[in-house]
């Protein structure tokens, strides 16, 4: 097989390559290099193998597969994957930014592209706002979210994750991204999220969610209990305290009745109508 | 007025004496120096503004003076206080020990020498417990109580403090000190205390707080708004980023609709009853 | 163009029309009257830039040009749509009639002609009924159901706005229209609406929703945060205190979590299914 | 007309069948025995009205009438429903399955093949489970529970069902039955589930119903209110004491907010989401 | 007896003598012209009863009798309670003042002495403030409210009673006055008083109420119901349609839950407080 | 030592005395036969700890031993607390009569001598009441209550357990006994309680508690995790079946936040004052 393509699984399964769409996109590029039919059964099998925790990536190597069985080459199919990605991720940028009106103070938790570039096309449009941001532990990736905005000329508020309550009840909008929709109508998004969700819906200040249909994992609809990837201990703590153990779970699960609404490729939808919308526009993914 | 009142005034402002009690024990020490009633008089005022956040010293400074006024010497009424504060933190373990029976998954967050004190004993009286201990940003002091737990060999799981609501549906009592109880029933605790408390109540998990009666604040009664500790950002993020500002608000205010019960010197009481509790122990106070 | 077209959009303009219903049909009957391709087009955007928080005009609108496309003449499109509207009228009072049993104290705001129209039918075929009707300041709007009701036999208990919640737990179903429904699940109504929803969810009391489907805004789907009319502040005080501004929101957003169910063309729906109902029933919408 | 029809329609007037699933099967097994057209009308008229609170059975008529107008016969349409009623329940079952890990505290209320079937499966593999049982009065249907699942290696905590609350805030899962799915999103389920459901909400445990989507009363859409059947009173308490009145309700309706998920063959769906399936999958019943 | 108490008892009963602290004071100031034991006996019923819903007037003469009977005379005891009263008012508004920080947004219902004299102390001092006023039907109590603080600089904004949830997840408190205090924590005062109450706990926005400890009424610790005053329908609507009923009570209930403190001659208390102030702080009360 | 004190131990021990107050005031009469003080101690020591979940009792010893040090002899103070058991009961009914208006109908679990003398002496008075009375399994109170209350000539309808949320938003107050007060304000009562109450306030009806503040238990306030006495499983089930352990504890606890008010000799007090009332009328007991 391709080396290239064996480097790319190894790169999704030591978490070279992070985020639900970089793990996606990444995965099916490296598809176009199959040669043969065998190859691109047995590579489709490798990546969809690599990051059990990453949807996204199945769901488009399923739709490569249904394309290709009606006729497509492997390398079409990925192109079309890869445009429906980008035209999706520009569709959901201009509904999100819709939302936010003048004068708003939007708070982000982690890091998601999709709500990065949801605020600075608000700001771009000369839209006053400024972003509350928590600082994710254990990786910081809210540092990352705050120099980005704060490149973008946003005022940005930085905080400690547990300080979010203390913020919660004066902002006016949550804004998050996610990794993997549930047929249940959870969000699995990044550790913490489910804490500002709940501390957002007892201040009744609205929480949103922006992501892709795409994150949608049919396989919970089959009863799969969606897995939470358990990260290294050590970037918590590097203990050797004995009778201490650290745990490290990457996410957590957002209940719908904590989200107001989710920003997708269909538009505005309520957090109930994950499934329904799933259903009707991506059939191929059942 | 003697160098060891001023240098302990200094330490004071400059944080180099931390926590509630030890903040309170070493500004009456120092008070014990005084040698003249004019010198007690401008070293209590020093001492009382020294934290405007740290209401336990004054309610010990106000001690002093009223058993001053009583007849006793500075000196006198300073040990009468320590003694008092050391036999109320003998009471609270000891009711504290109480409410843990065997076999109890216990979650705590910061560091609190009073429930690292009823666990401890717990453990020690041969029963079994773990402890869920969140990291506690800035400071992790969630480390701390981490390793002193540890070291007495008690199981513990570590975990950042946005996991926190990812943990609480799993065990079976929440346990955190204070630094202030106020008039209108809040917790003023380490700053993470309240989601801990949101979390715990949506889980149906009881959410116990460890505090002496000494840390209620009677200014609150009169109509202060307590004031929160604005830490250095620097703690948080250093970061020269233009745009962001860094919060670090070092505690946050958990509603006594959230707390199940407080164990205090006079036994366990319900988090509605500390002013009846206060006003009924400690009639100096007010 | 034609004055009686003119004429209409002025009276839409300037509130001489009034109520979701009228304000389509009005618009729509005037359509009739277009002469030209040229005209119909013109006409068009202007009777769908007259209220700009009415979307039913809007979607009438949509209808007619969508029938037009397809081969109707806009008279045939316009009537066709009329005539479908008066029949969804009698399905949702046909539908709401069965909701209501024997002996029901229902309760009501503002003044809404499905449930006007449902109540009456209920009194007609004997049920013993009895409605509970609040003001609705600041027109009084609850002055006109109240009349109407009694009118009909039925018997009438009324309430300034502000008892809403002293009389919700004694009643067996609250009951309003509606005059937008949003893709993220909030219904639009007369303001007081969302109070009378959050006390009657308080007290375990069914509340429901009687409106067509057309009321559904399609722009919310794409971003649109449904505005809300201001009227006139002399409507609520004619004062000239200064320092003192008066604010008239006509409407408020009720969350689909208080709403038990609504009443529809499509029958009885749970307030999730909104935008399901919606689309799948009127695909021309989108 | 064939004395096995109208013995099936007494036996099922008269509550010798019970259950959702065994009275449809057995009133359409009945239907087998028509020799005319007359008679399938009749017959079905007669099996439609035998129970008033079973939707199932009537699902199942239709389903029948509907496939024999497309060109089936009687039986043959009925060996269809009956075999995709076999069908369906195992698909649920498998779904069911998937959603319980090992080492799970599994609480159920009265008597569901379905959940039954999932337990003992779940059991099978290998997997570690225990499971709460409330007795369920008046006919004490969780003996019959508690013994199938002990019969099968499970261990089994049986409660009255006053003590669901005490014992719900340890369990993993809560998964009962279901006798009928309504328009509005509730769960019609023996007596009790409502309660059951309300616990498992408050103590943040999630609370799960195995049904067949032909439960579904699409007369609820049309905006009946899904009758409740009274028991006899006898059932509960032989009393001759004059003044009291005994009531006996076999159902009680639990709302879509308090159900996390619904297992069905159509996989995992959310409680709001019953609507939408039954009528993407079942057309013919509309 | 004294001309000048017959019409106060008359004035006190048709209504034109309104609020708990006027009712109060212009009824012990009547009593002053007692000229004998007996007159005095009496004129304490007369007054007693002359408005069953004032608990105030009868504390009044509770006390006077009280102090009476230890050795006063009556001039001597009404003067007494008079001050008390005025002394009251002040500690009242001294301890609100200092719970409303710089540019704050208050929300009040109703018209109140005591929250109007706190805002516009605050306003004296400097403080920015604006503050949300409803209208309060049928009497338009919110009007006197409005013009009362716009005199005295504070920005005002006016709403209609139904459109508190509109405002009050973007205020910063709600502050309102009360008329009674009952022995189960619950805060009797102007109707529409537990909506808004309910609307700020929905949105985590603080909710207060001023009032003096005076206004606890003795007779519901022994069962009492608070009687509700119901007023004149014609305030309300003047109809003669017939079938109709308008229904005018003065008050409502606000359970403690909802009430995040009461600002008091005592200080702040927490609403469940209520009960041990008053009985510690006047023990002639009971 | 008497035989009667040694029967009585045994009978309390045995379980053939039952009920707080049953239990209580047997245990004392038996005390009366002691003939020394060595006598009275052991007497005292063998009743305190004959059944280890009742308070009262022990409180009642604890008042007798405080009388005697006092001065009186064992048989005064016996009768002394008999006397005050009796007046208590008369005062709680007093002021649970008095909250009972006209035409309510009241839902009571279990059996209460206080609740029945409370409704009996409502209907003695003519008002017009009826009562919901649930069975409480496994020992059938509710039927021994319902037999009661329709001897006094009041309505009842009884139901199973388990449909307590089915009727509970159709009653007007629910109003139960309890067994123990703690310090963390819980209501100790019969299994079921702690449902009735989590329903009744789900649908906002008054959920109140009749029950004398003997039946505080003082060793809670030092820690005391009540104990919840366990039963026989042959009183649930006579099952042999392996795999099943029946459960069958007799009480649960239900928390203030959920109680309304509960009816003491105090009168009417808030559910979290039961401390305070305790503290300041007995101050023998702790």
């Amino acid at each position: 097989m391709d080396k290239r393509i064996l480097k790319t699984v190894k790169d999704i399964k030591e978490l070279r390559v992070q985020g639900a769409t970089n793990v996606a996109v990444s995965g099916l590029k490296a598809l176009k290099f199959v040669k043969s039919e065998k190859e691109f059964e047995k590579a489709s099998k490798l990546l969809a193998s690599a990051r059990p925790t990453e949807p996204m990536l199945r769901n488009g190597l399923k739709y490569v597969h249904y394309k290709h069985k009606m006729g497509s080459t492997v390398k079409e199919a990925v192109d079309d994957f890869l445009k429906m990605t980008s035209h999706t991720f520009k569709e959901i940028v201009e509904a999100g930014v819709r939302r936010i009106p003048d004068d708003s103070v939007v708070m982000t938790h982690c890091h998601s592209s999709l709500v990065n570039s949801i605020l600075k096309k608000v700001k771009k449009q000369g839209k006053k706002i400024s972003v509350v941001v928590s600082e994710t532990r254990p990786l910081y990736q809210g540092r990352l979210t705050a120099k980005e905005l704060s490149k973008a000329g946003i005022k940005v508020k930085f905080i400690v994750d547990s300080a979010m309550r203390s913020f919660v009840n004066d902002v006016d909008l949550c804004l998050v991204g996610a990794d993997v929709l549930t047929a249940d109508a959870f969000i699995v998004n990044k550790i913490g999220t489910s804490m500002l969700a709940l501390a957002a819906n007892e201040a009744r200040t609205p929480f949103a969610v922006a992501s892709e249909l795409f994150k949608y994992d049919p396989e919970t609809t089959k009863g799969l209990l969606e897995p939470i990837e358990k990260r290294k201990p050590s970037e918590v703590w590097r203990t050797n305290a004995k009778n201490v153990e650290v745990l490290n779970p990457a996410f957590d699960f957002t209940p719908a009745k904590y989200v107001n609404f989710i920003i997708t490729e269909k538009g505005i939808i309520n957090a109930f109508d994950v499934h329904f919308s799933v259903s009707t526009t991506y059939r191929w993914m059942f």
